[in-house]
This record gives structure tokens, sequence and C-alpha cells, in this order.
């Protein structure tokens, strides 16, 4: 394969993407004055070499100085009461973006699609386990699973639930996302399950 | 005007229709062969003449020998000890579809706009407190507001649930509808007012 | 079937509306308090009344004191040595609009759809011929077939060539609109049947 | 700038790609395990290595054995008698798809922004004139200036229009790419220089 199609195809393969758009990377980057392609080689070697996953929370992070532990892990503000499980660091980014959580972090990495007979190959299970396991010498009472109200991820919400149960003998409590009504969601675009959660998830007013 | 722009001009008032499509409309009613202008002439009759608000909820119901009463607030099946109150009769017909909900309904007729100065202008709130007081009579122990989750919505909601206040000397309950994920939701593309919610409305996985 | 019910079937019906805007409307009828729906009534017998098809082009205008031909039709500096034939009277609307044509209309009402076998059912064929007829009096010269760029205007067009070259012992020019890229397009965008005609239909620039 | 941002920030240059999507290709290169990063930094190195512009052409190609002109050039049975001049390489690959044009290509590499002042920076015009001059002396006919149909497409046009005719005691024609209808365009839609453009250019039916 020729080197122009060659990069078509890789840029292809990332998210969104689809083969005409990754044909006008190629161009904007073979037209490109400034510079780019190279900046992107040089960036992409430094990724390789100076972003690795937190020992703790498992998201990816610069290190530095061969620290091997995120910002957010090493900030002894936080709560270490409550563990929030996501599955990817974008959801990680999203709810720190939102600044409504104090607690402690875990990226599991992805999740599970629905039927498979090998969940944890999707996920970082073992390592999701070996990280309760230390936050509970340090006060653990509570682990929030923030997944997507995709049927995957209630799936993998679903398969965690039941895998920190077995390894509980704990008084671990294990809660998932509130349902209901999104911002600005009006009734009348809801659909049935969305409504159902609504309702029974109602709140009182006092 | 010529009939042509006059009628234009008013299927152009209706929700969600622009002058273009205003005109495309009028175009179909003169192409048509199948009498529907003249059907339509006929149904704009009958929904004057046999829709009315039903006496209780305040809903439009196709009222059969002079009843008043709309199916709902005539099934004795239904749970008199809620009301879930409703901006309007699309949304009570979401609710209703979604087959969550047996109790009683109130149909306000919109929403208040922000910082207006005279709400009860938008909504029917004096025909609210006397259904209210009706079905307290009945055993009526809460009001569930369900508004849109926008600042419209939520403006009505702060508007009813202080009259309502004001009204009780009553032990009556007054809730909202749950926020959090809705159906279908990733993390990623929720807005922080939604994260916000989701979270702190968690709930205990049993 | 109830009025609210019969109502939104029939606005169900509308070109481009589906059941949930035509439920819609219905509510937005029962909710108005302007006089909306006694208004529209009014002017769908009006329509009736006092829109009639030009004698002579066929589209529809607003009849007054009984005459029978369409401000066009009767605009003695329009030039009667060109014939514009389209499908709807929205199209003779947007040419208009355009500015840029000074010569005759006349509207077919329809498109006759691929492999039809009664084109006729579908376009005002006669009277097309008719109207044809008249003017190669006055002097016509072309008739310009301006119909969609899509498989049926196609379709529609072949017809009305077939039918007039068989009608005419007369030296009448028959055209068809120019294809090529429309304004705003971009080459990247544009399909081959596009690009193909645009490179065809080249333009020598002087 | 950690390398995670600094990534983010390369991949929101790139066309069509804002801060969101561009997180999301950092943290896909980051979870991925089949080595795309890898492979990425590769192909951009052979990008740079086999990749070049065509000599002739200006367009890129992959090129083998040093050679300096791409296959279309290179092509004995390519209609010497036409150019036809595209802003960029992608513009070329949607044309020779389309399987209508026998002969030789000039890419400009860009178009002029309106009322530029420096319309030379942006395009290619030096080797345009040099190319032009080359294929004169083989018989060149005919240019073809296919530039999108948007005002700067449209300026673009005009300047090179300027610079060929300044240049030529030649016997060479210029042309632009036919406007009207593009595929599957419906007239109601279409705007007032476009059914211009289709009325002026309409065609004999023969």
């Amino acid at each position: 394969m020729n080197p122009i199609e060659k990069l078509s195809k890789i840029f292809g393969n990332f998210p969104g993407i689809g083969p005409r758009q990754a044909r006008r990377f190629v161009y904007f980057l073979l037209n490109d004055r400034r510079g780019v392609a190279e900046e992107l080689r040089e960036s992409l070697a430094q990724l390789k070499e100076k972003v690795d996953r937190c020992k703790f929370c498992g998201r990816f992070f610069a290190t530095e100085q061969k620290k091997k532990i995120c910002a957010i892990c090493a900030d002894p503000a936080r709560d270490e009461s409550t563990l929030l499980v996501v599955a990817r660091d974008f959801d990680l980014e999203a709810i720190e973006k939102s600044g409504t959580y104090r607690g402690r972090y875990f990226v599991i990495g992805g999740s599970i699609p629905l039927l498979s007979e090998t969940p944890t190959k999707f996920i970082r299970s073992r390592e999701l386990l070996a990280e309760v396991e230390r936050l509970l010498k340090k006060g653990l009472k509570e682990v929030i699973l923030a997944m997507n109200a995709s049927p995957e991820g209630e799936n993998t919400a679903a398969y965690l639930e039941k895998i920190l149960k077995k390894l509980l003998s704990h008084d671990l409590k294990i809660t998932t996302l509130g349902r209901g009504l999104s911002s600005g969601m009006e009734l009348e675009y809801a659909d049935p399950l969305t409504i159902r959660a609504a309702i029974a998830g109602r709140q009182s007013q006092i």
C-alpha cells in the first residue's frame, strides 16, 4: 500500500472518522507548511515516553520525575470514603469538570458488551478489586458505579456489582448514578424508561 | 390579503412551521382531490363542538353524551392519593404511554416564562388549587410537579410549590421529577448540572 | 374515531408532518385563545370559493371579479416566445422570485413516477398541449422543461418531450434546465453525475 | 504543556476536529493495544520520505524509484489538449473517480480568499503558468478552471483567468465548470443564482 493510502487507513480507524475525512487529514498534513506532521510525530513519541496509567486510579496522566501517582490520587484533600468508577478517562474528565465530586476515581478502561462471555477482557477488573481492597483499609464506604445509561453501561455495572459483592465481607455500599430527566429535557420527548425513572426517583421539595 | 397568502400565514403560526412549509400546506390542499380541505373544515367544527376540558384534570377530551369528566378522572381504579401536574396535554400523554403512573393528573396548560410578573396569566393555577382542595377530601397525599427540565419548567415548578404551600394546612407532600442521566445518555456528553443531579441522586444497589 | 384523533390523522397526511407534530397542531388549536381554529375554517372556505386554476398556465391564483386568468398570463410585458413548464406551483414561485425569467409558465401539477404505465394520471398533459397550441399562434419558439433534477423529474421531462414532439409540425425548440454545480457546492462533495454535467456543460470565459 | 494536552492541541488543528474529538483521539491512542500510535509514527515518516508533488501536475503521489511524475501525467493515453485546474488533491480525486475526464490536471494547492491582496500566497500560480507553457508546446487547447461554486472558488477562477490571459499570445480557450441544478436537486429549494444559471445554461433536446 502506498503511504497516502496507508496513512488514510490509519486515520480511518480513529473514532468517528470515515474514509473521506481520513483522506482530508492526509492532505492536510501534506499541504501544511508549519511542520504539523513533524510536531505530531514528536508528540506521539512523548505520549509513549511520558504518559502512563496512574498506579491507583488507572487513568492516563503525564508523569513527571517518575511519579507513579496522578494529581487526584496524590491529593490528600480528596475524600477517601467514596470511589467513583468510570469506563474511560474522558468520563472522569467530564465529572471532574462538573466540580461536583470530591472523592476518588477508578478508570476500568472500557465497558462489557452484552452477552459477552469474557467480561474481564474488556475492563481492568483485577486492578479495580485491588484498589478497592487498598482503599477499604483507608476508610472506603461507598463505590459509585458511574457507567453510561446504555445497555452496555448497565451490563458493565451489573458485572462490577457482582464481583464487588463476592469479594466483600466488609460493610461497603454500592451505588449507581441517578436516572431521570437530564438538563433541558422535555417530558414530551422523554422515553418511557426515563419517565419511569423520573417518577420513581422523584424528590421531595421541603 | 388574498386567500392563498392568508392561509399560508395561518399555517405559518402553527408550532414548528415556517413560511415555506406553510405554503406547501396550502398547495397540498389546493392540489388534493380527495377532499382533505373539506374534511379538515368538518373536523375543526367537531373539535369546537365535541372537545372540552375535563372538569377535574383540565385536559382536552372528546365529550360524549355531555359528560364533563374524562376517562382517567372517571376511572375508579386510579389512585387518588397522588396528583401529577403537567404543563400540557401531550406531557400527560407521554406519561400515560409510559405505563408507569396510576394516579391522577392535572394539566395547567402552559409554563411560566422566567421573570414573568403575571404568572397566573400562563397557567390555570386557580383551577389547580380547586382540584387539590377537592382531592384532599378524598385522601390526596402527594402532588408531583412534572415539569420539563428547562429553566421555564423549573420556574413553573417553583411558583406552583409556593402557591401550594401557602394554601395548605394539610399534610401534603410536594415532589418534583428525578433528575439524572436519561436513557441512553453517555457521561461524556452529560452537562455539569446533569452530572451533579446523577451523583446527588445515586441509588443504592441491594 | 374521536375528534382529537381524527384531526391528528388529517394533519398527519400533510406533507412532512408525522404523528407527533400532527398532535401538537391539534393541541395548539385547542389551547389557542385567539380564534386560530375559526380563522382557519374561514380561510379554508375562502380557498374553495376564491382560488382557482388560471385558465392558461394552470397555476392557482386568487380570482377577483371572476377573472379566469392570472396576473402573469394577463401581463402583456411577458415574453410569449418561451414557455417554462414546472411540476408545481411552488416551483413557479421559486423561479419567479429569482427574477431571471420573463416568459410564460405552465404548471403540469405533478410528476410521473418511474415505470408508471399511466403517466397522464399524474400530470395535466392535455391542458399543456392545448396551451402550447394556443401560444404557437402567438409566436412561441421554445418550451423549457424545468423539472427537478431527480429520477422522477427526468422521467417527466422525457415524457413531455415525447408528447410535445409528436404533436409538432412546428419549429419548436425543447430545452431542459442546465445541470452542474449549484451555488455553494464544493467539488469534493459533488456526485459523479453532477461532475460529468459540470464538465460537459463548461462555459467559455471571454 | 503536558503530552496529553499537547497532542490534543495538535489534533484540534486537524480539519473539522474540535477539542472534544481531539481528546478522544488521544485516549484512543493511549487505550489502544494494537500499536496504532507506533504505526502512525512510521506512516508519518514514510509520508515525508516517499510522497512528493508531481513535477507536472503538482499533486501528491507516492514516489517509487525516484520517479518525479505521477501515474496520470505519465499516462500517454491521457488527452494533452485539455488541462483541468483544481484547488486541491481531493478535488482531483473526485473528478477522477467520476470517470468523465480523460485530459490532464493541475493542482494549485488552495484558493484565494476574497479581497486578498497577495493572491499568489495561496496558490501555486507560477507553477501553473510553467505547466501551461509546457503543455502548449504539446498541443494544449483548453484550460478548464474547476473551482468550487463558492465566492472563494469564483475569486480564484477570476484571478487564474486574468493571469492566463495576460500570458497568452496563443489560441487557448479558458472555460469554467457548468452551473445549474446538481443531481437530485429540487427547484423548490434552489437558490436564485442556481436557477439563473440553470435557465441560462438550458440545453436543447435533440
